[in-house]
């Protein structure tokens, strides 16, 4: 009775399923409305694997649903995806995704059309239809945390590339005689510019620099001298951050680092592709005006003057994929 | 009686215009043939203005069309344009033509429908359609001459972004520590691998490195040594191109700085928009197997595993822009 109910009162039922490398989201929400009807969110485990993680949003579903059946069902996955055929290619952090029909799966578990896009894409979907690309036609979204990613909106659609591949800002070069990347290049945007580097530099520089970083220092709470094995455990970007909004100026300097490669990295892109305007979101980005201030400033001077754009952050955060899962559900019914 | 005939035979003239640097050309052409019906290209004149090209093209093309009204007109200009209204925004070579209405003009000279684009664009748009980008609906076009230009083919559509400014591989950054370009930036593309800047490093070194550079100097025809001043006037990118595959050591690690460029802004250009396919033309891209190689391999370590792509020349030479003015009118009858 309560699932008539309810199916009366909601014919067209989305689902949005976000696949994080660390969480995973479920939530269901009515065509057109911008209220979740129903979100969960579960931290995934360690040693969790593909099947361990689909069981997971299985019963995550299920439970939200009530026994309804969506009317379509859009997808995020913290990995690399075939948006065709919405075949997993693999996951970079749980095992066992190795070409899984993803799509496939949740259409016939749920009986609705499914759509499956990486977090990137998605996410770029779900800022251009609902946050801080509402109203431009092309853009691109960087997500500048852990990693540097990013994906593309052009013509109002998301813009995927020939493998599925586009929008890998964080892969690009700025600097060819830059630190060596684990992707196997010097000085792409990633390495100076990524959360995980940030860190490593702060810690290089303590440990070449003892007399300075002082309020570095004392936030990873060791006090000077910082031995670097040390530091490379205890220290955050996000410390980085603080520090150099409390005024310390080696932090700063790493930070402005950071600022930098993405400035030439977007800069380099308007160039290459003059979209609108670039959104940015993750938690770097969330290091104060200075370091956005730099951002733009080395931004504009590598793009050309007649090349217009502009550079604003993020406004969904961590649901920006599943605000894009909505949208390629929205789409699933067109 | 001609032009009757003519009109009977010829019921959908298409008129392709190019309006470039130093030259133009108008050929007339029927929808869906290989062949020009006719085809007639003059140099411009040094002190011409926008008004006198005009009328040099006018002339031209009514002589081709022989009082045929053609059914539809593309355009390539050598300049910015508003690719929506067909107005031309300046000519970078030609004084006058700020602002004209390019487009309107010539539907009211000639009382045909009429499409204009910059020639980068419309290159591109000729070597998907008609060279060596056919069946790829992905790719970046990209003319490395006196300056690095290039333009988009995206969904099998030209991709001119938000200013029409897309493509613009010559201004991304690839080495911030290189030397300045006129364009205010350090190691740009265009800086490192244009014909103009090779020609400028050539005579650089061969000032700098007075054993070296034997071949080239011989080309240039001075023997040894080379005044700068002197070298500055005579030498060519082709001279260079011509010393290195003579084997000439100097000109070709001059010429490797530049292809080492290219594969960096392709590499870059992969990973941010992902394209099937790259498509190189120009007087410089002529310098040899070598010179291919060391774009393809840095390109290829550049890009992302992941990323696929090949790297091929142009096929339509300096009718790379006529080419696509064909395409461009072919589209307005659609």
């Amino acid at each position: 009775m309560r699932n008539l109910k309810s199916q009366i009162s909601n014919p067209k039922l989305l689902l949005a399923l976000d696949f994080g490398g660390t969480k995973h989201t479920a939530a269901v929400i009515a065509p057109g409305e911008r209220e979740w009807q129903a979100h969960r969110r579960v931290f995934s485990s360690p040693d969790a694997d593909a099947r361990y993680d689909l069981a997971t949003m299985y019963s995550l579903a299920r439970d939200l649903l009530s026994g309804e059946q969506p009317a379509a069902i859009g997808v995020s996955f913290g990995g690399p995806v075939n948006a065709t055929t919405g075949t997993v290619y693999l996951s970079h952090h749980v095992p066992g995704w190795e070409n899984t029909p993803l799509g496939k799966m949740l259409e016939a578990e749920f009986g609705a059309p499914a759509s499956v896009d990486n977090d990137a894409n998605v996410a770029a979907l779900g800022e251009h239809r609902f946050g801080a690309g509402q109203g431009y036609s092309s853009l691109l979204y960087i997500t500048v945390s852990t990693g540097v990613g990013g994906g593309w909106i052009l013509n109002g659609q998301p813009w995927r590339g020939g493998d599925g591949m586009a929008g890998e800002i964080g892969h690009t070069v700025v600097d060819p005689n830059g630190p060596l990347c684990l992707c196997g290049k010097q000085g792409c945007v990633e390495r100076l510019a990524s959360g995980r580097y940030i860190a490593q530099r702060a810690c290089e520089w303590l440990e070449a620099q003892p007399d300075r970083g002082r309020i570095l220092r004392t936030l990873i709470g060791s006090g000077p001298p910082v031995d670097s094995g040390q530091a490379m455990e205890a220290v955050t970007a996000q410390m980085v951050s603080e520090a150099a909004s409390e005024g310390d100026d080696l932090a700063w300097e790493v930070l402005e680092v950071a600022a930098w490669a993405l400035g030439v990295g977007i800069g380099n892109a308007a160039n290459l592709v003059n979209p609108q305007r670039f959104v940015l979101g993750g938690g770097v980005t969330k290091a104060g005006e200075r370091f956005w201030e730099v951002i733009r400033r080395v931004a504009r001077e590598t793009a050309l003057p007649e090349v217009h754009f502009d550079v604003v952050p993020a406004v969904l955060g961590d649901d920006a994929p599943l605000w894009g899962a909505v949208a390629l559900a929205e789409d699933c019914l067109r």
